[in-house]
């Protein structure tokens, strides 16, 4: 059956909120470098009086990940909830310009959109901490049956499983893609929110609630509960999934029950920021998928992609991805 | 007279809205690239719903030079109108996280916080639309009379002319800082501002309310009304001024009545987003006025604050220009 939309993403809507900090900062304020904490209203307020000045960038994993398959020409939707506020509103703005299909409801009341407050140290590393807001108003009743069966494939974000309904409204995106014989994907989106939820991730896995795997090294090992990461990625491909997992620097692997295939990362000028790095790269990755690209035109493509991004500041790309992979010789 | 300040900006409180775009858009909706131009409410959300994903950043001409002051060492203030909205929030954040002072109240009612829709092309250069909402209740009540006496220079920017209110609030602390035997300086702006207000700029410079004047080679063609640059630089020399004149990529000019000292521009590896390049030269030079460092010198650190802002996107610096002056033995 041929597919209206080549990538349907349900995720958080985020506002990103960055600013340069010392690592300083990250000291006095007990924060583990590279990860994403969740914060309450309070704790906004006093880490924000702490920033320098800021960059508003829109922002949201899986959000992030759509705008980039839509940068590569692919047809986009996603799901996620915001307030109807100045913030939220500028989400929808952003998400929309690169001709993303967005109607989920805003909610008129409750909690403002959500803000991540994303501290970028001078090494380029980022640490996140997000106050989740509206998104806690996501559920099953926002996830539009007919977008999830017109796309071929759905994109969820583990962090989903952290604003209680989010997680009914992921399960029931999966139900409906999987009857109308549609791929699922997942990303486990960060080490601390494998922390909190290994075994649901492992049995979303085992009951085949998805079939495409998003990771990198750090999670992958934190799933499998090992400090080897040989011998993480070994249990990955003993799943009967089709894996993708980012290794920083040195790219990434495709793992599947057959094979490991190792593609590198693009050369970059400068780190700058990088926040989005394996979002941009799971644009790519999906972006190729959904055209039929092989394996290693994917994972190079994603690879392209997260090199654009992380020389900038925020998670958005800031280049047309369609012209870069055509200039790379990897036309989408 | 010993100061608390060393350098005091009024201006227009501005939040940028920047997307990179493509020079179809400037064709399509016929507007000149490089420029200024004023727009209301209704063109705002038209222009807005054409932009790709933004980066909202703080901007404003005289904020933008406060800040890279600070971020020199210097002690700032800023005085300038925002709206209580979270626009207006995310502008007073931002500017007091460098450490200016900024006490200017924020309107509860009438027009949004001013926005500022800017347009980036391929070649770097921006384009600018502003909405100046919130600026135009900013009025003569505003100018804290001893802050502006607590001040070695009061900075004034030239687009106050627009917002009607703002020009008696310009004069007044001209009047306060003079009577203090402070000095007082006035960026022309642009050089569209400079065809409407010609004859009241050149009254500024010749009643002495201003002692100093920033410009760039458009805005002093435009005020002497030639297209000849040299013409214009010999026409500023027979005023009894200290002017500083940027010319691009080849540096700038300090021209006084006895000599004019040419001073290059710092090399840079790419050129991302001009916008803030006249506003951080200013930040520079004032820096260094206010220290009592020579003239070249103040050139060369306006030069050095260009040259960072114009290879990231937004008009405010992401590293510490203290820093930056110290690594190139320019300590400030």
């Amino acid at each position: 059956m041929t597919s209206q939309y080549d990538v349907l993403g349900l995720g958080n809507a985020i506002v990103d909120v960055i600013s340069m900090v010392d690592d300083d900062l990250l000291a006095r304020e007990k924060l583990a470098k590279g990860g994403m904490m969740l914060i309450d209203e309070a704790r906004t307020e006093s880490l924000y009086k702490q920033m320098g000045s800021t960059s508003i960038i829109s922002g949201g994993s899986a959000a992030n990940t759509i705008v980039g398959a839509a940068s590569f020409g692919a047809k986009t939707a996603f799901i996620g909830k915001v307030k109807a506020d100045e913030t939220g509103k500028a989400f929808a703005h952003d998400i929309r310009a690169i001709g993303v299909e967005f109607t989920t409801k805003p909610a008129q009341d409750g909690p403002a959109t959500a803000r991540c407050l994303i501290l970028v140290t001078p090494d380029g590393e980022r640490t996140m901490n997000t106050f989740l807001g509206a998104c806690q108003n996501l559920g099953p009743d926002d996830v539009d049956a007919d977008l999830v069966r017109a796309s071929a494939i759905t994109y969820l974000e583990g962090y989903l499983w952290d604003p209680p309904a989010a997680k009914q409204a992921f399960v029931r995106a999966s139900e409906i893609a999987h009857a109308a014989g549609r791929r699922v994907a997942l990303t486990l989106s960060d080490q601390f929110c494998v922390d909190r939820y290994r075994a649901e991730f492992l049995d979303l896995i085992r009951s085949k609630t998805i079939d495409i795997l998003f990771a990198n090294q750090h999670e992958l090992k934190s799933l499998y509960e090992t400090s080897d990461f040989d011998s993480a990625v070994a249990a990955l491909r003993n799943e009967d999934i089709l894996g993708a997992v980012t290794v920083s620097e040195k790219g990434s692997l495709v793992v599947t029950r057959g094979e490991t295939l190792a593609v590198p990362a693009y050369p970059i000028q400068k780190l700058v920021d990088t926040t989005g790095a394996g979002d941009l790269y799971a644009a790519g990755f999906l972006a190729g998928l959904s055209r039929d690209q092989d394996l290693k035109t994917c994972a190079q493509l994603g690879a392209l992609a997260a090199s654009e991004v992380i020389q900038h500041v925020g998670a958005r790309p800031q280049r047309s991805l369609a012209a870069m992979a055509s200039e790379n010789g990897l036309g989408v």
